[in-house]
């Protein structure tokens, strides 16, 4: 290879799978072997399944997020701080807002973006849990509605509204549930007076997940306090609050503070760089390059997989994001080693823990159902292996969830 | 006294005039003398001179304020938790709220509201720093606006704007030049996008101060980003932030957050009950009671007494109505017991020190001048007094700021 310029590798967004890519990369790759560019919109990864816990404040956005200089060897990848803003295939550029890049290779892991399915105001009035900066606003907008409280009696500001009873609506309203006595106490405010409503337009919370295990979750969140509303559809949201309608039965709820956590799609940017999605996502290969580009890796959210045994698309989660980090990264330095026999990709899923709080969980691994502790502490040493993935027993130990029993 | 029914004290207010007075009373009437009861609108008292802190963020609100219960024993005083609305002299009842009670003797301890001066918009878009409710509103407010920064790029969420150069407008802006780092850090924000602008009307800031210890103060405030525009008046507050005008120039400067802390005045209750008042104060006679009236004593922000030196009312502080109180239980304790010869009071002004954030401050003792950490350790010697005349020893342990050096 002596003489023959280096490729340029280009990996877009810092998430699960954009970073993990980088580390995959790190390691199968020597700095002769090619040129390695991380570009992000924050100088920090942060994970996206914590996000609730932050937006709750139940945990520190502190905690959620890491540098990434601590993560990436300033020698072996060369990181970008700006913002994606369209990526032209043509010519192998991608534009930012502060300059552009090329690429040989290029990894696209620009992660979601909520979608709100055309519901009315929920784009100007609701919250979205989708960054760090999101959560953030999210946490002190309650935090101050609940100061107006004792100023005004208005009882809408202790109301909150969350909209998805999917996995992280379920796994918000159980982090608000252990936070709302803390700010009662806070803002000496009487508990009964504080409403987290649950809305979910899906016959059940949490489809997909077994019955036995949506009820265990259902239960235990109610006696915490939350109110569920299935089968109850959002139909507008307003600065006051939203408006719901249940079998020909419409109903306002006035809420100060609405969090719509029912959907999400792909970035938009590769509907606007003319790849052709499905609400954003591509319909990627089995090597995970996007269709029509052998130089092009989708990974994280904005990767669509289908699942064959039931022919529709896996759910995206950061378990499978990180998966994919591991065969795009295998995949790339397959072709930069001038080997096009690149592997393909099936998601592995290990088991899925939805949390309900603090000290409480469901979930399924391998076939069999976990409740309680037991679920509780297992998503703890999930997240805890992806942190030792991500930067060592170190990393384990700065960011980890220790505190188990 | 044997057969006579007990006289009924009736205390307004848990403020220091009104709570010293029971404190003072407690002391010096046995049970058998009078029925000592205090009505306030809160379960507590708070020090009314640390709210600046509870409302930057640098203190919390739980070490501003007592339970009254930790402070007054229930067998010798009754407490009743509710709002006082209107005071009928002719048949010495007061209505309350949630009922309303009768008296032989009435103390007044209302203390102050925000005056305005008829500026347009400031009741309705401005702050004012009143009550531990209202400080904790404003702390939330700033976080709040904080934390929406990285999500819309909008200066005006940065900038705050302290209407008014006196004591309590320079007490909160050095605990703001404090505050500010700390939110800058939390938030992710360059401390260079944020701006703490005091404005003041008259030619000078801290009017009636020492000009060494004036210029030693915004000179430190400035250092610390504090932005002064003195002889500078707002004309007008709107939602956007406020208008001023210096030597017939207007400008309008764009802030999300305004705090009034440039006037106060006695409490209305006293006008619409037909006391004749000034702002809302009543000029006392030298035995600190309302004239025309000998049943009813004023105590604290709603009495006005006149420094005959210079022929002008001394400002209301924590340092006066604290020693009102000591002349008012006195003269309580005389009228109980049947000797009508009652003591004048007149005001022992040891010291004035206004602090400049945590670790600074300015301040005369007597005759002599200090500065920096000399008066910051004043200041808190003298806080720390007041706490030992409250509640001996352990108040100070429990509330008290002991973090001298």
């Amino acid at each position: 290879m002596i003489g023959l310029k280096k490729p340029d590798i280009l990996i877009l967004g810092a998430g699960y799978g954009g970073i993990m890519t980088a580390v995959n990369l790190e390691k199968k790759l020597g700095v002769d072997d090619a040129n390695i560019t991380l570009v992000n919109k924050h100088d920090y990864h942060y994970q996206t399944t914590w996000l609730h816990e932050n937006a709750a404040g139940t945990l520190h956005h502190d905690k959620t997020r890491i540098q990434i200089k601590d993560i990436i060897s300033p020698n072996k990848v060369k990181f970008v701080q700006d913002t994606v803003k369209e990526i032209k295939t043509d010519d192998k550029r991608v534009v930012l807002e502060n300059g552009e890049l090329t690429y040989d290779y290029l990894v696209v892991g620009l992660g979601f973006e909520s979608e709100t399915f055309g519901i009315k105001g929920l784009k100007e009035h609701a919250f979205s849990i989708r960054s760090i900066n999101a959560a953030r606003e999210i946490r002190e907008h309650l935090d101050y509605k609940f100061s107006q409280y004792n100023n005004t009696q208005r009882e809408d500001l202790l109301t909150i509204v969350v909209g998805g009873a999917g996995f992280t609506g379920i796994e918000f309203v159980g982090e608000l549930a252990n936070r709302v006595p803390e700010l009662c106490k806070e803002f000496d405010i009487d508990r009964s007076k504080v409403r987290i409503v649950n809305v979910e337009a899906a016959p059940t919370a949490l489809p997909g997940f077994d019955p036995a295990l949506v009820e265990y979750a259902m239960e235990h969140l109610e006696r915490k306090g939350v109110e569920f509303r299935i089968g109850t559809a959002i139909k507008e949201c307003t600065p006051e609050g939203i408006v719901v309608e249940k079998d020909g039965h419409v109903e306002e709820i006035k809420a100060a503070t609405v969090v719509w956590a029912a959907g999400v799609r792909g970035n938009s940017i590769l509907d606007a760089s003319g790849f052709e999605t499905m609400r954003g996502r591509i319909k990627v290969e089995k090597d995970l390059r996007a269709p029509g580009f052998n130089d092009v890796f989708i990974v994280g959210d904005c990767a669509l997989i289908i699942n064959d045994e039931i022919n529709r698309p896996y759910p995206p989660t950061a378990q499978i994001a990180i998966q994919e980090a591991e065969v795009c990264a295998k995949n790339l330095a397959s072709l930069v080693k001038g080997n096009n026999e690149l592997e393909g990709f099936t998601p592995d899923i290990k088991g899925t823990v939805c949390s309900l709080g603090e000290d409480d969980a469901i979930g399924v691994v391998g076939d069999k159902k976990i409740f309680g502790k037991t679920a509780s502490v297992m998503k703890k040493v999930i997240d805890n292996r992806y942190l030792y993935k991500l930067g060592g027993p170190s990393m384990v130990l700065k960011k980890g969830k220790l505190k188990m029993f």
